[in-house]
């Protein structure tokens, strides 16, 4: 039998450590983390080396098996999850742990797929260096998981994007040949970037084995601000001062209404709100400085907030006194989706539009879902700089699950068509993996969905990688 | 016959101003602005809106016409001139040049292909905003064909090359659809990245009809500053102590030797050298500020230099006094190439290595094509922070340009040899075009290679979009 034998050669390619087909081994990944996908698989493959991955996916290329990818497997769209046929090979690089070099001078580090996001926080940390980018996930998700669904958070205003901290990259294609581009050149225009290409194609076009990432100077002062505001729009004009102000200190810039507030101060047991008052949005804000800019930077937050309060951009302010406010600060931010969980029942959309539109289209879409589906709270918070809130809608009172496969998907269907109204995006950041695939096909541009469908079948010919995934 | 069905069907598209074949009226454009290649064109269209584009690019594809797209004809590799066949059309984008729209708050403005560099920097600065990309050629050079190229400049070390400035992108394909995603989202993940795709592939994948780019603060300050140093190896150390102290504020910072100062002082009847002594290598340092970050800023560059001296970084440095001074130490990097003109023939590399291996490249280079082409000199200079320097080798005195094409094209061999040994591009800001279209197939990866092919393939089946250019 041709499965037989596949798997006799990979488990003689990879040796006991990097093959299983133990259901007990295998069970933990075939659900995605959100629990909305369980799949099945041939065999959990775990090579070691980028030449192990080489090999087996030239393997299942000759065998026809398709590879289903996976990191730390916290996809938020079912990115890693195989399907139910069970034909799939999954394809775990955990294994892929170094980090292959760090250079301090050049600021740059070559990491192996499998480096854990906080492994190398830890380690730029202790170069006196930072990677500056982060997310809730971070203690499972991998640099070649975050590369492949070009992950986000709130850092994007400043730094941009998973896809703007790759400046090399190394990644297996459909036929097992390795595309190598590890060593960073800071300008080369020999054709087309075809590691832009990889990056965010969630294992369509290649499975990323490595990427050399940029680095930057330490964090030497930061000054977080908590502002209530009257609006979204009074937040935008706010954003707008404050990136005047602070230029390129500006780090981080997010929103919430006071209904999340509350919910998250009902939620966790010691927390206080930072104002005094209620307020119908509030601004977490954050602004930080390297040593070569850190002198006055408190001075200049201040003056920054003066001014804010000068041209009525802000109701109250609270700058966070020492470095444990900050934190309870960021602590109320980073719990508004676990409180919103113990609320009950919600559906999550993670979109985005135009920065400028977007405080219209909070005002238009929340009281537009809630009266076509009575009942419900529609909630949207989050990276107000990208244009990108996460907007949920939580079940009226005595639903269970079952409701977010029901009302739950309709009122997905409804978010989706006003944010494509809009000229948003479906997917500001978790990309679109199984869940989003149909809306894809549904609401995205046909000119865009035919070029990424010729580009699938130019690179996958057979189909074989992640299938059923994003085209 | 089809070649007349079609002119006449073009004509009839495009009206009188939007379609010639006088050999006079197309003369200019059938010759690259070095002047290296000629090409002949069955016609010029100079259609007027996207809409003609595509309308012409579906009747280019119906009837089998290959295209070779042109902004303002400034490719350093004659990327935008036709082949000698005479059967392609060559299609101007000259006449695509409005500014569709300027947002001073989001600070991005929406232009269409045909408008010239110079002309979007007039406009972001009445807007109080700046345009961060700038290079010689501003005054002919088109956003449609910088974008193309992927255009660089010294400005890449704070801001990136034209990749990192296209905020959303509208092209028209092979079969004329209109890829459109002019709408700026700073996040979404709907699938692959098509517009950096589009981006530096040199019109062989799609037309750039228009683009969406972002603008900058406008420079509120800015200081220039002069510097001898002991060795290429010495100015790198400088740079990075550079970029430690001054931050995000060191826009440039570009590198010539001594005998490239000494050929333009020779050059420019009235110039003087910064310094009071020769150094074998000299610094050109740019550090400026906007409004939320110029307080100080010529302090905290006096301390810099205070602080370069004292780690024995600089020989000697002159901090220029005025407006004036600093655009005279600019003069002087911008006379290299016209200096180098004037002494006769030479054959110039455009080539990028890791940025800390470029003093050992340039250390180990220069001598090695010194001694095997007697009576050459070899120079370096250029952008050190993007590890991009023009590398040029002036022809032994008493030659003439015949020299280019007979020991400058093995010297360029031999170069071009050394920089891909070295883990380098060949082609670090001009593109690939004609010029470097065999060597690219010679040194390139063969997987990339590849990649790009099936990728082109895909795209334009047919190969009409710029044919024997890049792939």
């Amino acid at each position: 039998m041709t499965e037989d034998t596949f798997l006799a050669k990979a488990s003689a390619l990879l040796g006991p450590r990097g093959l299983t087909a133990d259901a007990d081994l295998m069970q933990p990944w075939l659900t995605d983390w959100r629990g909305r996908f369980t799949g099945k698989a041939l065999a959990m493959a775990s090579p070691a080396t980028t030449a192990e991955v080489a090999a087996l996916v030239a393997l299942c290329a000759a065998h026809g098996v398709p590879i289903v990818p996976q990191g730390g497997n916290s996809s938020m769209s079912g990115g890693a999850t195989p399907d139910e046929g069970g034909a799939s090979l999954l394809l775990s690089l955990r294994r892929l742990n170094a980090i292959r070099a760090l250079d301090r001078e050049e600021r740059k580090a070559t990491c192996e797929a499998g480096v854990v996001l906080h492994t190398l926080h830890e380690a730029a940390d202790e170069a006196g260096l930072r990677f500056p980018l982060t997310l809730g996930g971070k203690g499972s998700a991998t640099i070649g998981g975050l590369i492949s669904t070009n992950a986000g958070g709130g850092q994007v205003l400043r730094h941009g994007s998973m896809r703007a901290q790759v400046l090399g990259l190394e990644a297996v294609l459909a036929d097992g040949s390795v595309f190598s581009q590890l060593t960073p050149l800071k300008k080369d225009n020999r054709g087309f970037d075809l590691k832009q290409l990889m990056i965010g194609s969630e294992g369509t076009l290649g499975i990323v084995t490595a990427a050399t990432l940029r680095l930057l100077p330490a964090v030497a002062d930061r000054v977080v601000i908590w502002a209530g505001v009257a609006s979204l729009k009074a937040a935008r004009a706010l954003l707008l001062h404050c990136d005047d102000a602070a230029g390129a200190a500006l780090e981080q810039f997010e929103v919430l209404p006071q209904r999340c507030l509350d919910a998250v101060l009902d939620y966790l047991p010691d927390s206080r709100a930072p104002l005094a008052e209620a307020h119908p949005w509030h601004a977490l804000i954050e602004v930080v400085a390297d040593r070569s800019s850190a002198e006055g930077l408190r001075e200049r937050c201040e003056a920054m907030m003066a001014g804010a309060f000068e041209q009525g951009l802000v109701t109250d302010a609270a700058i966070a006194a020492s470095e444990s406010q900050a934190e309870a600060f960021w602590l109320l931010r980073e719990s508004i989706a676990p409180a919103e969980r113990a609320k009950g029942p919600a559906v999550q959309h993670d979109i985005s539009v135009p920065v400028e539109r977007m405080p219209e289209f909070v005002e238009a879409a929340v009281p537009a879902i809630e009266a076509a589906w009575p009942g419900t709270e529609a909630v949207a918070f989050g990276h107000l700089g990208d244009g990108n809130v996460h907007f949920h809608v939580l079940a009226p009172a005595g639903q269970d699950m079952s409701w977010t496969t029901a009302d739950g998907a309709t009122i997905s269907h409804e978010v989706n068509d006003l944010v494509t109204r809009w000229g948003g995006s479906i997917s500001a950041e978790h990309g679109i993996g199984q869940l989003k695939r149909d809306e894809l096909a549904r609401l995205g541009d046909p000119v865009a969905l035919d070029i990424m469908r010729r580009v699938k079948a130019a690179l996958d010919p057979a189909g074989l990688l992640n299938p059923g995934k994003l085209v």
